[in-house]
C-alpha cells in the first residue's frame, strides 16, 4: 500500500478510532483491580507468594532461565491437574463429548493448508547495530504512549501510572523526555494507537519512519519490519535436511483431520463433540506479563460438528436459557462504549445479539465452568468480536474475558470456525470430511442440464476437448438458462473458454443440448460448521488465582487463596498440636483414612506454631485443616478449621471425616457443617 | 579402533556371546504368545479391532500419515487418562510426591550437560543411489538373520517363522535366497547377532564393508554409518538464526534443575520423591511395531533422591518385604539362561541381588501398579541390566518387563542414577543442588591444613602467585604429609606447579606451614542420589491390552478386551430394550444419575439387537450393561450384566447403582454381587 493511500484509509477510519480509542482507554481504567475483599490490589505481593510457594517458576532458571517459559511446582500441577479434570467431567463427560489425543508434532503440508505457513506471525525489526529485536506494532505502541506522556507532563497534567505497562517501557523506552506536543500530534498519535491492532508490516515501517522511532538503546535507524512466523519448527524423520514440520499451534487440527473417523465412531449419527486436552506452542517474539503470554501453554478446545441448515440448533438449550451472562456485543464497542449489559441467553439469541443456539449453549457452559473453579462474577464478561478482528471465515466469535491486573485478558475464545477447516483439508486431500445422510423426503430439484456429444466433440476441438468440455460444465444456471434460449432462437452459441483459441468457442445445436429438467436427490452430502470453545489453561488458572486472592486485614504480607475445594491442590492439613511422639500415629491413621476417600491431604507436624502453619496453607490455598491435640488422645475427637473464616468445630474423628467428604465433593458448604456440628474456640495458639 | 584390535576383543567376548546368543533365541521362542483364554494370539485381528474401534489411528492419515506418529482416538484417550489418573493416585498421592509440570521446549545448553547432545543417537547409514536410510544395527541384524535362515533352507532345516520380523525384513531385504553357509559363518554371524547392541559406528561400518551388505533396494555400496541424534532440534525465540534448543527427550531433566526449589518447598526435609507427567520426544530412525517405538510419547517419571549415606533404606521397606517378583537377575543372564525365578524382595535385598532397599520398594510398587491396570502377572518380570546396558553412572538397573507378541518389551525402567545429573549441573552453573544438613554430632577431622605467608607470595611470585596458590590449596592429604615432613626436615620444599617457570616451584620455611589441626565440621554437605523409576505409557497401554484381549469361543473374529473397571475407558453401556419411546426417559434418567456418581457410562439406542450392541461394548471393554426392558415400565427394576462371564442379575434401579458404585470403585467383584442380587437369565436376544 502507498503511503497516500494508507493516509486516506486513515481518515476514513478516523470515527471508528476515536471509538476505538475510548475503549482503549477504559480498558486500561479498569486494570487497577481491587481483591475480593474490596482491598486495593498488589500484583508485587501475589507474584511473591507464588514463587515463594513453588506454584511456578520460571523454567531453566539456574541456566540464567529462558523467557516464556515456566515449570510449575507441586501445588501448581495439582491445581492445573484438577482445573483439567473438572473441565474434563464439565465437557467431556457431561456432554457426551469424543476426546481424541493427537501430536504435537505436526508435518508441514498440514499447517500449509490451514493457513498457519503463510499467516501465523507476527512482524518485528531488527535493531542492526546491536542485533535487538522488537515486535514493531509493541514498540510503536510504547514510543508514541512514551511522547503522550511526557507531553502531559510538560503540560502539567496529571500521569496515571499503570506499573506494569511502566516497568516493560523502561526496557524498551530510553527516558520520557517531558516535551509539549502540537495538539493535532496529540490527536494523530491516539488515532494510531487506538487502531495498533490493525496495521501490516508495510504500515507499521511507515509509522516508524514517519514518527522517527529509533533502535531505543543505539538510536540506529531500525530494518523494515518482517514478517516473523509464530511456529516453532523442527525436522521430522532422519531423511530430511531441512524443517519439514512444527509443534501445533493449536490443537484443533488434529481434531479436524480425524472428523471422518470420528463420525464413523459416533455411528454416523449428527451433531456431536471433539474435544482436546494438550500442550500447543506459539514461539512469541517477546514473551511477557507471566502466565499470559508464554511460549508452550495447555489449551483444551471442543470442536462441536453442526448441520449448518439446522439454524444451529442445540438440543439442551432449553435448559440454559434462563441463563444470565454479561455482554459486550460488537455494536456497543462501536457506538464507544464499553457499558456491559446482563441478558439472558434466550434473549440473547432471540435478538440475534448472539448468533445461536449452540454458541449460545457453550456461552453459558463457559461461564458455568469458569465460576465452578472459582472465578469472580463480577470479573467476567463476554465480549463479542469486531468485524475486523475475526478470521475471514468466522461467523461469530466472543471472548470469555476475565478481569485481571492486566485489564481484561482473553481467556476463552467460542467461535464460529464455519466450514472453513474441513473444506481446505477436504479439498487439499480428497478426503471425504462430509457427512452423507439419506434424505426424509427426495429431494427435487429443477435444473438445466448439458448435454455433450462426445463422439463429434473430440474430431472437432481435438487436444482442446477436455478445456472445452470443463467449461462448459462449470457453467452456472443462469448462464445456461441464457445459453439454453439462444440455442434455440440461433442453433448456435459462443462459450467464454480462456486458453483455446481467441477464447471464444462457438457450438452448434448438433455438439451440444441444454435442457431444464427434474433430478431427484436421496443423500444429502454436507460440510458440517464447526463452533469451537478454545480454553487458555493457564491463562484461566492465573486470573483465577488474581480473583480468589486477599489478605486478612493485619496480616497483609501474607496472603489467601481461597480456592473452592473442588480444585483446591491439597484439601485438608493435618495438624499434630506439637511433634509430641503420641499425636504421630493418629495422624498416620487419619492421613491414610482420608487417602483412601482421594482426599488430598498433608501432614505439617513442623515445629512451628499452629497459626504459623495454619496460614503457611492459607498461601496454598488449603481449604480445611484439621488438628489432633490432647483432647483427641482422650476421646477421639479432632477440629475442624475453615480458611476463609478460620472459625472451627470439633466433633468424633468419624463425624469430621465425613463432613470432610461432604465438603470436598461440593455437598456441603461451611455453613452447613456450622449448623451440624459444635463450634470451637479454643487452641488457635498463634 | 582398528580392525585387528577389534578382532581381538571380539574373540575375548565369544563365551559371552554364546550366552547372548543363547538368551536372544530363547527371546523369540517365547514372542509366540497365547491370550489369557490360552488361545494362540493373532496380532492382525486384534489390530484390527483396536483401529476400528479407534483406541488409536496413525496420525495425519489422510496425508499420507506421518510414521512413528498415533492419535489416540475416544476409547484410547480415555484409557490413558484413566492409567494416568490411576498412576497419580498410586504413587503421587500415595507416596506424597512433589509433582512437577516442566516445558517440553529445552534450551541447548541443558541437554549438553546433560550428555544428550553428544551421546543421544543411533548409528544410521544412507543409500547414496537412492537416498534410503537406515538403522545402521538394524540392517545388519536384518541382514544376517535372512542369510541364517537361507541357510537353515538350504540344509533343509525347518525354519521358525516370526511374522512379525519377516513383515519387517521383506522391506529391507529383497530375497532370502536357500544358500549354505560354512559352519565358521554360521558362528560368526550367530556371535555378531549376539552382541549387536554393543557396536558403535565404526564397528558396524567394519560389519557392513567385512561381510559385504549392500543397499537393498539398489545394490549400491552404502555410505558409512554416521551417528544420528534422535532430539528434535528447534529455534526458541526470534532471535537465533540456527537451532538452539531440542524437544525434551526424558522429563527427568527438568526436575533436576528444580532440585533445590523442590527441596525448599519439602522444608529441607530428606529423603523425598518429585514425579512428571508429560510427553517426550525422540526422532527415531525407523519408528516400527506400533505404540511400541514412536517419536512422541507419553512417560511417567519419579526421581526420587536419597542420602548415599543412608545405605538407601526406605521406610515403608518393612511393609512391602514380603512381596514376591519374578527375577531374571545378571548372573543368571551371563550364565546364558533366561530362567527367571520367583523372591520376596526382602530376600533379594538382603542377598544384596537388588542393590539397596529404595531400588527394592520402587519395584513392588511398579508391580502392584502394573497389576491394578490388568497386566497378566505371567507375562511380567523384571530383569536386571547388564553392566554394559547401564550409562557409566548407573549403580543398579531393573526393567519391568512385559510379554507381548513383539517378545518381552521394556515397559518401565528402574534405575539409580547416582549423583551423575545433580552434580554436572551443579557443576556447570554452580548452582547448590545438594543437601546441607546440621550434624546430630559435630564431625571431628583431623586433616594437614597449609598457611600461605600471603604478604611475601605477591612479591615472589608477582603475576603466578595466584597459580602457585591454587596448586598448593590443590594437594591432597597425603601429599601434604609428605610436605610437612620435607618442610620440617630440609626447611623447604618443591611442589608441582604445571606452566610456571620449570613446573616446578621452591618454597622456603618463611612463605609456607604445614600442620596437622583438628577441624569440627557441624554441617553436612551432599549430593542426593537418585532412584528414577520411569514408566512409557503408551507401551505399558499396548502391553496391557495384549493381556487382557481374548475372544469368546465361537466369536473368535469379535473380541473382548477385559480391562479391569477402574481403567475402563466406559463403566457401564445403557441399552433400552428397543428405541421404543417409553424407554427414553428411563435411560436418561439413569445416564444421569451415573453421571453424577461420577460413573462414565454411554447410552447405545441403536437398533442393533441388545446381542450386538453387547458384543460391540465387549470389544471397547466395557465391563457392565444395564438394560432396560419392558419389566423395567412395571416394576422399575432393570438388569446388569458382566462383561467376562456375560451372566446378568435383576434388581431395583436404586440396588444396581449402588452395585455399579462398588463395582467401578473397586470395592466388590462380580461374585459379591452375584451372590447378593438375583440371577437374570431371560432377554439376551441376539
Amino acid at each position: 500500500m502507498k503511503w497516500a493511500e494508507f493516509c486516506r484509509k486513515f481518515v476514513e477510519q478516523v470515527t471508528h478510532n476515536h471509538l476505538r480509542a475510548l475503549f482503549l482507554k477504559s480498558n486500561t481504567t479498569m486494570s487497577t483491580t481491587t481483591t475480593k475483599t474490596g482491598h486495593s490490589f498488589d500484583r508485587a505481593i501475589l507474584d511473591s507468594l507464588l514463587r515463594r510457594r513453588l506454584f511456578y517458576t520460571p523454567s531453566f532458571e539456574i541456566y540464567g532461565g529462558e523467557r516464556g517459559l515456566f515449570d510449575y511446582g507441586p501445588p501448581g500441577c495439582a491445581l492445573q491437574a484438577n482445573i483439567v479434570d473438572l473441565w474434563r467431567k464439565h465437557f467431556v463427560l457431561e456432554e457426551d463429548m469424543l476426546e481424541v489425543d493427537c501430536t504435537m508434532l505436526t508435518p508441514e503440508p498440514i499447517l500449509k493448508t490451514s493457513g498457519h505457513v503463510d499467516k501465523f506471525a507476527d512482524w518485528m525489526c531488527k535493531d542492526p547495530k546491536n542485533g535487538e529485536i522488537f515486535r514493531a506494532d509493541h514498540l510503536v505502541e510504547q514510543v508514541l504512549e512514551a511522547r503522550l506522556k511526557g507531553n502531559k507532563e510538560a503540560r502539567g497534567q496529571t500521569v496515571e501510572v499503570d506499573e506494569a505497562k511502566e516497568a516493560k517501557k523502561k526496557k524498551k523506552v530510553k527516558d520520557t523526555k517531558a516535551v509539549k506536543l502540537d495538539d493535532a500530534v496529540v490527536k494523530e498519535y491516539e488515532e494510531i494507537l487506538a487502531q495498533i491492532d490493525n496495521f501490516g508490516g508495510e504500515e507499521l515501517g511507515q509509522l516508524i519512519k514517519k514518527y522517527d522511532i529509533k533502535g531505543p538503546s543505539t538510536g540506529a535507524e531500525l530494518d523494515p519490519p518482517r514478517a516473523f512466523n509464530l511456529m516453532f519448527s523442527t525436522t521430522i524423520g532422519p531423511s530430511a535436511g531441512t524443517p519439514n514440520g512444527y509443534l501445533r499451534p493449536e490443537t484443533a487440527q488434529g481434531q479436524f483431520l480425524n472428523f471422518q473417523k470420528l463420525l464413523e465412531f459416533n455411528q454416523q449419527s449428527m451433531p456431536f463433540a471433539s474435544a482436546s486436552i494438550g500442550k500447543s506452542f506459539r514461539n512469541e517474539i517477546s514473551p511477557r506479563s507471566g502466565l499470559l503470554r508464554v511460549r508452550e501453554f495447555l489449551m483444551a478446545e471442543i470442536e462441536h460438528f453442526v448441520d449448518p441448515e439446522s439454524g444451529k440448533k442445540h438440543e439442551r438449550f432449553e435448559d440454559v436459557k434462563d441463563v444470565k451472562l454479561v455482554l459486550l456485543d460488537r455494536d456497543t464497542q462501536l457506538s464507544g462504549s464499553t457499558k456491559t449489559r446482563e441478558v439472558s441467553i434466550g434473549e440473547a439469541v432471540a435478538t440475534k445479539l448472539v448468533d445461536n443456539e449452540t454458541l449460545g449453549y457453550f456461552l453459558t457452559r463457559i461461564q458455568s465452568f469458569l465460576l465452578k473453579i472459582g472465578v469472580d462474577r463480577t470479573k467476567l464478561r463476554f465480549r463479542q468480536h469486531m468485524a475486523n478482528e475475526m478470521a475471514h471465515y468466522a461467523a461469530d466469535c466472543w471472548d470469555a474475558e476475565l478481569l485481571t491486573s492486566y485489564g481484561w485478558i482473553e481467556c476463552v475464545g467460542c467461535a464460529d470456525r464455519s466450514a472453513y477447516d474441513l473444506s481446505v483439508h477436504a479439498k487439499k486431500t480428497g478426503a471425504p470430511l462430509c457427512v452423507r445422510e439419506t434424505r426424509a423426503e427426495p429431494l427435487k430439484i429443477e435444473e438445466y442440464q448439458v448435454d455433450i456429444e462426445k463422439k463429434k466433440f473430440g474430431p472437432k476441438f481435438k487436444k482442446d476437448a477436455k478445456t472445452v468440455e470443463q467449461a462448459i460444465e462449470a457453467l452456472t444456471q443462469d448462464v445456461r438458462e441464457k445459453l439454453s434460449l439462444n440455442l434455440e432462437k440461433e442453433g448456435k452459441i459462443e462459450v467464454n473458454v480462456p486458453g483455446v483459441g481467441d477464447g471464444k468457442v462457438e457450438l452448434e445445436k448438433d455438439l451440444i443440448k441444454i435442457e431444464k429438467r427434474t433430478r431427484i436427490e436421496h443423500i444429502r452430502e454436507y460440510t458440517p460448521n464447526v463452533i469451537e470453545p478454545s480454553f487458555g489453561i493457564g491463562r484461566i488458572l492465573y486470573s483465577m488465582i488474581e480473583h480468589v486472592y486477599w489478605s486478612r486485614p493485619g496480616d497483609e504480607a501474607r496472603g489467601v487463596l481461597s480456592f473452592p475445594p473442588t480444585i483446591a491442590p491439597t484439601k485438608v492439613l493435618l495438624v499434630p498440636l506439637s511433634n509430641a511422639p503420641q499425636f504421630k500415629p493418629l495422624v498416620q491413621k487419619l492421613t491414610a483414612r482420608l487417602r483412601r476417600l482421594a482426599i488430598a491431604n498433608k501432614i505439617d507436624d513442623s515445629s512451628a506454631s499452629i497459626g504459623k502453619r495454619y496460614s503457611r496453607n492459607d498461601e496454598l490455598g488449603t481449604p480445611f485443616g484439621v488438628t489432633v491435640d490432647f483432647q483427641t488422645l482422650k476421646d477421639g475427637s479432632v477440629t475442624l478449621r475453615d480458611r476463609d473464616t478460620t472459625t472451627q468445630v470439633r466433633a468424633s474423628e468419624d463425624e469430621i471425616v465425613a463432613a470432610l467428604k461432604l465438603l470436598v465433593d461440593g455437598e456441603e458448604t461451611w455453613d452447613d457443617i456450622k449448623k451440624r456440628l459444635p463450634l470451637f474456640e479454643g487452641q488457635d495458639v498463634d
